[in-house]
C-alpha cells in the first residue's frame, strides 16, 4: 500500500495534537543537499521540543501512513536527508532538541540531544577537560542525530573509532511511535539484542534518534603534527606500522595527501600557504596525542628519523607551533573545497583492506586512464583504509563535458574496490545515492536480513522512505 | 506451531545430506553447564567442518522445524548452551572449525573460525607480534563463536572494549540457512544495517557465527602491575580518574578486590600467597601497558605517590618482576574458584554508571544485611562499572540452607541495580538464567523490537529456542 502525502490536510489534522508552532512550512534549506543532486518535495516540517512530541509525530505518521524524513544539519553527502520521490513526506527537524542534558566527567560520559551541533558537543567536553573524539569537516553544522544515524567517520577514527564507537546508549522513537529509553551510561550491558547499533547507521530508516549517551576520552596532554613525504602509499602504510609500533594508540590521525591534492589547492585556493615548493608525490599528515611526560616534537622527530632510516620517508616538516599544526590541518581540510571548485565528474568514498591499498591506487589510476585523460585526486584517512577517490576533467575541461562517462567511471572504481574486498561506502552511508550500489555489491543474505528487519520494525515503510532500501514499487 | 524434536528419525533423515561422521550421539559434556542448574535433553550433536555444512544443517532444521543450539566451549554461565525445555534440539558443535584462516599483522587483523579456542587466538596474535585483547578466566576453553555470541567482557574492556569491539567482520549462517559472507577486514564500511553487531550478543538466537575477522592491537612494549589499597570504592574511582589523567588509554585493567575476596581466598585456597598480612578493606589491581621509552614501574610508583598525596591510597605493592605480577593476577583470577568452593546462594553480574557505584556498594550491603547475616563478595572490573556481586551463607552455613531466600536476594540486588540505572547482565548475557529478568527490567519498546526482529529473521523459532526470549507457549 503506497504512502499518503504529508499535505495541507494532514498538517491541519496533525496541528491540534501538538504544541503551537511545532508545524511550519518547509524552508528551501530543508529541500536541498550539498551536492545539488536532489530536491526534496516536502511542504511541512515539524520542530518538536521533546521526545514525547517526536513520539506523537511518529505515531500520527504511522496511523496515517505518512512518510517521515528526519533532518539534522543537512550536511550528508548521499541524499539521506531529502526525498525526491514518492508522496511528499513530513520533515522532522531536530533543531529544537539541542540540549546537553548532562556531563559526567568522572564517567567520561555526556548525554546530548540529537539536535546538538557537533562543535558544541566538542566544546562542552572541552569545558569538562574531556575530549569528544568525533571530528570532521562539517562539525560546525552537522548534528549528533545525523552523525549517529550515518555512523559518521572523520579524522580520528584510527584512534577512537567511528561514531558508533562513541555511543553508550540511545533514546529513540521507533517507527510505531514507541519511545525506547535506552540512555544507559554503561560500558557493559549484555541484555538482549544490540538495538543501539542497529539504529546507528540505519540513516533514519528504523526510527528517530532523539538523544545519546556519548563516550568522552581523556584529553591528550599534548599533541603534535607533522607532514612527512613518503615514496608511495605502500611506504605510507609501512610508516603507519612503524608509528604504531613505537607509539601504540597515541597515533591519532594518519591522513594521505597526493600531489594532485596540493596542485588542486594551488589552483583553486592559491592564498593557502603550502609547506613544500612543489607538491610531493605522496605525503602523510600525522597527528599524535600524548600523555604527560612525553614530548610530541621529540616523538615526531624520532618517527621522521626512523622513517628516513627505513627508506620510507624522504622529506618532512614537524610543526614547530600550534599555528603551524593548524596550517597543516587547514591544507587537509580544504581539499574538499578545492575539489568542489574544480568540479569532480564522479566522487568515491571507498575503503579497502590495508594490504590491498598499495595495489588499488595504481590499478585504479590505470583503469581511469583507460577511459580518458582524467585527473584523480586520491586522499583521505589512510590509517582506516578509507580513501576519497575523486575523478576530475582534464585541466581546462568541466565536469559537464564528461557527464556521459560518469556512470562508467563510478562503476570502474566501485567494481575494483569490491573485487579487492573493499566497501563502496566507507563513511558517507548509502542514502539515496548508493541504493543501486548496495543492491549490486551487497551480500544477498545480508540484504535479505535488512529487508526483513525493515519490514518487521516499520511495516508501513514510513521512516525515511527510499533511503538505504529501494521504495517498494507502486 | 511447536518445534519438532531432533530425534533418531530426524537424525536418520539428515545423515545422508552430510559427510560421514558429521552426526554423533551427544556426549554428557554437551548436556551440562558450569553452574549445574540445567541439563540439556539433546540426543544428537552435529560437528560440521565448513560453513557450507553448517548451512546444510541449518537448512535441514529450518525445513523440519527442528531447534538448533550452537555449542562452543560450553563455559557460559547463564545456560545459553543447554536447552532443558521443549522438544530436544540438535546441538551444533563448532569443535571442528578451529582454523586461524589468516593473520594480517600490517592490518592488525586476524580471521579465525568460530571453534578456535581463545587462548589459541591470543597465541596466534602473539606469534605475529600483535595482541588479541579479549582476555578472561575461561580463555583456555571458551571459543570465539561463543565469546562473540555472548559479547564477552573480561579484564581488558577498560582499554580495548568488549568482544563486540574486537570484530570487523563476520561469516554466519542465518536461520533460513543462507550464508552471510561478511568477513570484511575494513575499519569503515557504512553499507547498510549493522547485522554484525546484531549477531554479536544474540546468543545464537539469530544465526550461527562461523568465522570472524578480528581486530588485533600493537603489543605494549612493557606492562606493569600494582596492588593499591584504597579507602573505598569511591576512592578507587578517583584513583582511576587520576590514572587516566596521567596515562590515558595506557591503563589496561583496573580491578576491584574487597576484604571478603582476600578472606575467601585464604579460606578456600590457603596455599595462594597473599601480599598483605591482613586483607585490606578495598584494593585495586592496576595494570599498565606502555609503549617504548616509558618505564611501567616508574609510572606505577608515580601513580602510587599521587594517590597517597590525594588521600586515596593508603598502602600498595608495585610488582617488581613478571613473576610477582603473575601472582597478583593469580589472586584475582582465583576469586571465582574460591567462590565456587564456598558456594554462593546467589551470584550477580551487574554494571552501574560509574558515579552510582560508590552509593551502590554500601546500599547493597545494607539491603542484604536486612535479609540475614550473609557474606558478600563484591569484586570485579571497576573501570567498566562491572561488579560480580555474590552473596554467600554465613561462615559454617551452606548455600542449601538458604535456598528459600535465593529469589529474594536476587530480586533485592537486581531491583537496586535497575533503580540506579544499571544492568542486571553486564557481561554474561541473558541465556536461560535471566529471561525473566529481561522481561522485568528491559525497556518495553526494546523488547518489542527484539521480538519483531526474532520473528522476522527466524519465523519458525529454531535458533537456540528459549534463550534470551521466552519460548512461545504451546
Amino acid at each position: 500500500m503506497p504512502l499518503t502525502p504529508a499535505d495541507d490536510a494532514f498538517a491541519a489534522a496533525l496541528r491540534p495534537r501538538l504544541p503551537e508552532d511545532t508545524l511550519r512550512p518547509a524552508e528551501p534549506r530543508h529541500l536541498e543537499e550539498p551536492r545539488g543532486r536532489w530536491r526534496g518535495t516536502s511542504r511541512w516540517v515539524a520542530l518538536p521540543r521533546t521526545v514525547q512530541e517526536v513520539s506523537a509525530l511518529v505515531t500520527a505518521c504511522a496511523e496515517a501512513r505518512v512518510g517521515l524524513v528526519p533532518w539534522g544539519g543537512g550536511t550528508g553527502l548521499v541524499g539521506g536527508q531529502v526525498a525526491p520521490d514518492g508522496p511528499p513526506p513530513l520533515l522532522l527537524s531536530l533543531d529544537r532538541m539541542t540540549a546537553i542534558r548532562a556531563v559526567h566527567p568522572r564517567e567520561n560520559v555526556m548525554v546530548a540531544e540529537a539536535g546538538a551541533v557537533l562543535a558544541d558537543v566538542q566544546e562542552a567536553a572541552r569545558g569538562a577537560d574531556r575530549l569528544f573524539a568525533l571530528s570532521l569537516a562539517s562539525e560546525g553544522t552537522a548534528r549528533i542525530g545525523g552523525l549517529l544515524s550515518t555512523n559518521a567517520g572523520g579524522v580520528n577514527v584510527l584512534r577512537y573509532g567511528n561514531a558508533r564507537d562513541q555511543v553508550l546508549g540511545l533514546e529513540a522513537v521507533l517507527p510505531d511511535g514507541q519511545i525506547w529509553h535506552g540512555l544507559k551510561r554503561l560500558r557493559k550491558d549484555n541484555t538482549g539484542y544490540d538495538l543501539r547499533n542497529l539504529l546507528i547507521g540505519a540513516e533514519g530508516t528504523l526510527g528517530v534518534i532523539t538523544a545519546a549517551a556519548l563516550k568522552l576520552a581523556p584529553r591528550p596532554a599534548a599533541t603534535g603534527t607533522a607532514l612527512l613525504v613518503v615514496h608511495s602509499p605502500a611506504a605510507a602504510l609501512d610508516l603507519l606500522a612503524l608509528a604504531r609500533d613505537h607509539l601504540g594508540e597515541m597515533v591519532s590521525a594518519f591522513e594521505l595527501i597526493g600531489r594532485m591534492g596540493f596542485d588542486f589547492l594551488r589552483e583553486a585556493l592559491p592564498d593557502l600557504r603550502q609547506p613544500f615548493a612543489t607538491g610531493p608525490e605522496w605525503c602523510v599528515l600525522v597527528e599524535l596525542g600524548l600523555p604527560r611526560g612525553m614530548d610530541p616534537q621529540t616523538a615526531l622527530e624520532e618517527l621522521f628519523a626512523s622513517g628516513l632510516a627505513a627508506g620510507l620517508v624522504s622529506d618532512g616538516v614537524v610543526a614547530q607551533s600550534t599555528q603551524q599544526a593548524a596550517e597543516f590541518w587547514t591544507l587537509r581540510e580544504h581539499i574538499p573545497e578545492a575539489n568542489r571548485r574544480i568540479g569532480a565528474i564522479s566522487s568515491h568514498d571507498v575503503s579497502l583492506p590495508l594490504e590491498a591499498l598499495p595495489a588499488f591506487v595504481p590499478e585504479g589510476l590505470a583503469r581511469i586512464a583507460a577511459l580518458g585523460p582524467f585527473r584523480v585526486n586520491c586522499f583521505g584517512h589512510l590509517g582506516d583504509g578509507n580513501l576519497h577517490y575523486n575523478v576530475f576533467p582534464p585541466k581546462g575541461g568541466t565536469k559537464a563535458d564528461h557527464q556521459a562517462l560518469r556512470e562508467e567511471i563510478k562503476r570502474t572504481i566501485h567494481d575494483l574496490v569490491h573485487q579487492m574486498g573493499g566497501s563502496v561506502s566507507a563513511e558517507h552511508g548509502i542514502g539515496r545515492l548508493k541504493v543501486a550500489d548496495l543492491e549490486r555489491y551487497g551480500d544477498p543474505a545480508k540484504l535479505a536480513a535488512m529487508r526483513a528487519i525493515k519490514a518487521a520494525l516499520d511495516p508501513a515503510g514510513i521512516m525515511n522512505p527510499g533511503a538505504v532500501l529501494r521504495l517498494p514499487p507502486g
